[in-house]
């Protein structure tokens, strides 16, 4: 049975192409000439080619970026999981608003544009300057009694997403990293995670912002709590889009939206911390595809973080124990990646500069 | 008995001062009052302490950075110890010249000043523009058969780089990245950590730039014989300044020489691979205040880098399976660095932008 969320997903993943593997090849063919023992860049060679694949033609320096921070709510604050008090999403957002945040400082170090969308908030921003006002509600239900979204909920959300998709791609760009912000989104993202690879609460709940170990163990037990009221019934695997609507958020949802809709422009995919991963493992789920469009930024000190990278067989840029999510962990490897485009595109050859190669 | 070398060391490593504790204080202090939860910036926080406690009052954005290549050749490359020609090192100055190699293309996308050094280059530059001629020797001696350098050639190694750093530091430079290029200096830089540390040479000694497992075995037994042939008979663990003119290399003890003269004038020193923190280790050997000085840029593959990086406590800031030395890695990590002091000087406070804090 067609739902609206399905009809939605159907109408953002039509043709998703593969990177060009012949653009693939002609990378790595080119870094193999260049002034360098063979393979000595190391993962830098591996990111110059996935990007050329991807860009192809449109590879040029500096990229085009993008930076979108999708922010909601969550009706699970309710039962105590964050340090923090649920107006804090609020209060980021206006942080972001008046460019004090940490993502903001790396965003305008990198020189990337950054978009932040009311995609959930519990708040009114009075038509606030410089925020996309995409509000499906104020806030997921709680999921711990009740589905976190309504299937057309769960529609809207993707549709926010994959019309900055479109956007991002008409206006040039080439590169999208992609964060969040909202107060209890990671017991979002642990049910995901648990949902979708099958590991235990235990070992997919980390710390969030900072709860003490007791409210550490009340938190994994409430994931527990969430995963068994909501398919605890289920005979059958979940499938993505219902663990999405079950258990995520809309600001998680409208990134599976865009992730989606950005492979089919064939844009670079800037994952960053658990948040942003798990909704990316979920798009990676529904429609496969999607998967080599993606880089991993960075890992993060949330321990289903690496269970949900390790799951799409990412290997991260960076690991610096971050965890701040707001695409912070992806703004900071957008200086790497553009390292390794410059010196794919830059160094000498060594038949060009005449150095001689090696001997064996 | 003092020699040309001690009285070289003593005059370059007087008065090195520790960095400042309350400096440091100060940044960890401002960091905790920035809108995110307490230490979810991770190691960009340490960075960004470690860095305000080297500079204090000379904290800028963007960091005025240099970048020092320090080139020579190595007698023992007559054993065949490298999959490239000793030409390669003449060739690769050459490169570096005309702006063709990765550390051109890095130094100029992060806006560093590259300096590139002949320290003992086994070629005639003919005045070369662009170079700085300081060459000690046409290479090293096989240290296989004799001590790699006399002690007034040592001598002059040292002050040549330490010159380096009382230019660099009266320039205003504040941070300075520091690599090399010399065909066969992975066979110095595995010798040197052998004798510093007490590894065995199986552990220390990899593929330099490329050779293959019977070459890798090969020169395994050499580095054995080198550490058996110079210090085998020394009843004492050698000094490191006799571990460095027995088996050292001109580039290698140019180094010693900027590193010790740099932590003098408080630069922030960025360590690259394995040869140029194996130099690095014998400058905090001889005088350990300068160890406060160092953030390692990356952890290269050469599986010594490892060993020698532990030996100084040190944790690199990235890990990109490079072993390209000429102070790629460190370079590389320079857009790193400026993210953390940018977060640290720009992010709103908590109390500023009226965001709440945590509950517990």
């Amino acid at each position: 049975m067609n739902t609206a969320s399905t009809n939605a997903i159907s109408e953002i993943t039509r043709n998703i192409e593969p990177p060009s593997r012949v653009a693939h090849q002609r990378a790595q063919a080119h870094l193999d000439s260049l002034t360098k023992p063979l393979g000595s860049l190391g993962r830098l060679e591996d990111l110059a080619a996935q990007i050329a694949s991807i860009l192809g033609d449109r590879l040029t320096l500096p990229l085009r970026k993008g930076v979108y921070i999708f922010a909601a709510d969550h009706g699970i604050t309710a039962e105590g999981v964050s340090a923090y008090p649920r107006e804090v999403t609020h209060q980021m957002v206006l942080n972001f608003l008046s460019h004090g945040a940490a993502v903001n400082v790396l965003a305008n170090l990198h020189h990337a544009q950054l978009t932040v969308i009311d995609a959930g908030v519990d708040a009114d921003f009075h038509n606030a300057p410089g925020l996309l006002h995409r509000k499906i509600a104020r806030g997921t239900r709680n999921m711990l009694h009740e589905d976190a979204m309504t299937d057309a909920d769960l529609a809207r959300a993707l549709t926010v997403g994959a019309e900055l998709a479109d956007i991002a791609a008409s206006s040039g760009q080439t590169l999208i990293a992609i964060g969040e912000m909202g107060i209890g989104n990671t017991t979002s993202a642990s049910a995901i995670t648990c949902a979708l690879t099958g590991a235990s609460p235990a070992l997919a709940t980390g710390k969030g912002t900072g709860i003490d170990t007791s409210a550490h163990a009340r938190k994994i037990s409430i994931v527990q709590s969430i995963l068994t009221a909501r398919f605890g019934t289920t005979p059958t695997q979940p499938s993505p889009l219902e663990i999405l609507r079950c258990v995520g958020g809309f600001e998680i949802a409208a990134i599976v939206g865009m992730v989606l809709a950005a492979a089919r422009h064939k844009l670079v995919i800037l994952a960053d911390g658990f948040i942003s991963t798990a909704a990316i493992a979920l798009a990676a789920a529904i429609a496969p595809s999607a998967r080599a469009y993606i880089i991993a930024g960075h890992q993060s000190e949330e321990p289903g973080h690496k269970l949900i990278l390790d799951h799409l067989k990412l290997t991260p840029v960076l690991a610096l124990n971050m965890r701040l999510g707001e695409a912070s962990g992806a703004v900071l490897a957008m200086p790497i990646l553009e390292s390794a485009i410059a010196l794919c595109l830059q160094m000498a050859t060594f038949s060009s500069a005449g150095v001689s190669g090696a001997s064996r």
